[in-house]
């Protein structure tokens, strides 16, 4: 099976473009073990909430290759799969799942079922984004029409595309499915500081896929909401609670806060398997990832001879705290676009929509 | 005469800091004429609203000092002056100043009484920070007797510290009074992009001043306000209206938002020459500055060689936009500070305290 963002070989093993250098080396990863795949997500070779589900699945399906047909070693590399992001909900849903198939599993040999198991998560987020594309785009085609049919400008922050959730994105499904039909869009692209998944990944994915976009840097949005330079906020998101909090990408929160006071409608798109129906308010209850200093302190791009390079950008003894993610209230929320549908960010009409 | 950011040196020109490679090289930089004082300003070798008025000033006095006598020469020089950063009211506020000096000179040597203006200026600068540094204290004092002497925790953004305004800054100014009062303090220092004034000037100068701070990407602000991680925000302005609304440097006002969101006090310290009265609604009439793309495209830092560099940080054909400043409306601040005392953000108490 191929996806954009990685494949299954021949061989067995799967080649995931390796995102860290995206835009300016677009180079493969192989992951050969469940190891490679623990290293593949706790360093960012791939990111974004879907992929790191279907990474995690083959992680488990890749454990049952190298077994031996030992089930506690699959178990067990399950269970250091599961802590490779914090804050990963779906990462635990896949792992969850493989683990099942694995239980349920009456064969003696595992690697073709747990290999099926990881294709199907795959195929079945790929349904997904094209199902949260179609919805998301109504309101574009919304905006669109009303607005006499001129360009939609749409803010966006760090990167929820097919380099994060195969194979057509969360926040950007929405806007892939405006350009198929033919809708005249532009997107702002929030940097996204530390690891600019916006400059790198987003920017990249819209480009190859010929959409017009300006990247800005994470303190613009506020200003272009004032100016009534953004018709709708998307974007995508890593666990919501069942009353429809949000914790996404650092940063996310403050360009909810903008858009609620400009009146600028703001959704969150994600599969259902984001929901963690277990949390309800997120600002207590979803535990942030702080991440290394490293990511802030150095910024990776290209020198003056066209290598990729790091720089320093605070003095090295310089304190610095990397939070991975905040909590948009639900309050802050136009509505939450899933696969089946878009509904309002409270808990009455999640429980309606989902629950029963 | 010596300040922090800057000195008259005897033979009569002056010495700046360098501020673009802080803070990872100190170096000086000369102003011999008026072309390097719009040079410095414009190219952002200095920077920050008082001392860009300062620079503003002193090129004035530059310019009668290579006139030769040339009245017209220093006006000319003036306008040219007066537009090298627009949105800086400062700096058309103290050229307005040396002008009348030229002007009402009956002497018919201008470089003395234009020098000793420049000066009074910048002292004049000094003593405001001072003032604004007290009123701003007891704002921090007050926090820290109610919560028992703990820790004080302050975000604040870009930087309005010393290099800014001569000689103790704005934002910063509380800050230095409450170390020099013995405050336990620590500061969130925001990063500040697309310039990193953040990371590369405060940060220096809170080092310099032994003042305990953790730098964080802008996006971070609202998380460490949510999680109660803050417990006052004071920002400089680069203009503020008469009604209170205020234009800073762009991201001020998602700061704000959170801030106001959490129920934290967000203070505005600046002198009263930073009022702008003619303005009423900072965001429809405040000019906000579209700076150039290479600020977004280009991150400087050292290399692994230890030398500074710059490094690319988008696609070279990326379409990016930066915009400098951003408006926070009145409503989502707690006060404003300046040399005469704190007052509520706005029109009434504005025209109580600074026009009767």
């Amino acid at each position: 099976m191929k996806y954009k963002a990685f494949q299954f070989l021949e061989n067995g093993y799967i080649e995931a473009i390796d995102q860290r250098k995206l835009p300016f080396q677009k180079e493969p990863f192989l992951l050969k073990t469940s190891d490679d795949a623990f290293y593949a997500i706790k360093e960012m070779v791939v990111r974004g909430a879907g992929v790191i589900g279907n990474i995690g699945a083959i992680g488990v399906y890749l454990a049952a290759l190298e077994s031996r047909g030992d089930k506690h070693h699959v178990e067990w590399q399950s269970e250091l799969l599961r802590h490779a992001r914090p804050t990963a909900v779906n990462l635990t849903w896949a792992i969850d799942r493989m683990l099942t198939k694995l239980k349920n599993n009456k064969n003696g040999n595992s690697i073709e079922p747990l290999k099926k198991e990881a294709i199907q998560i795959c195929e079945e987020d790929k349904e997904n984004t094209i199902a949260i594309g179609k919805h998301g785009f109504l309101l574009i085609e919304d905006i669109w029409k009303r607005n006499g049919k001129k360009k939609v400008n749409i803010l966006t922050h760090c990167n929820a595309g097919y380099l994060g959730i195969v194979d057509s994105g969360t926040a950007l499904a929405p806007i892939y499915e405006a350009k198929k039909n033919g809708i005249d869009i532009h997107v702002w692209v929030d940097e996204t500081r530390p690891r600019n998944q916006g400059s790198n990944l987003t920017s990249w994915e819209l480009s190859q896929e010929g959409i017009e976009h300006t990247v800005i840097v994470d303190n613009t949005g506020g200003l272009l909401l004032q100016k009534k330079l953004v018709d709708i906020v998307f974007v995508g998101a890593d666990r919501v609670t069942a009353k429809g909090d949000v914790a996404n990408k650092i940063g996310t929160y403050l360009k909810a806060l903008a858009a609620h006071d400009n009146n600028v409608p703001f959704y969150v798109a994600f599969p259902v398997s984001t929901f963690d129906f277990l949390l309800s308010d997120g600002l207590s209850e979803v535990e942030i990832e702080l991440r290394g200093e490293e990511e802030i302190k150095y910024v990776h791009g290209l020198d003056s001879k066209g290598n990729y390079k790091k720089v320093l950008v605070t003095l090295a003894d310089t304190k610095v705290a990397n939070y991975g993610f905040d909590v948009t209230p639900n309050r802050l929320i136009t509505g939450l676009i899933t696969e089946k549908g878009i509904c309002g960010a409270n808990e009455d009409a999640i429980r309606k929509k989902y629950l029963n």
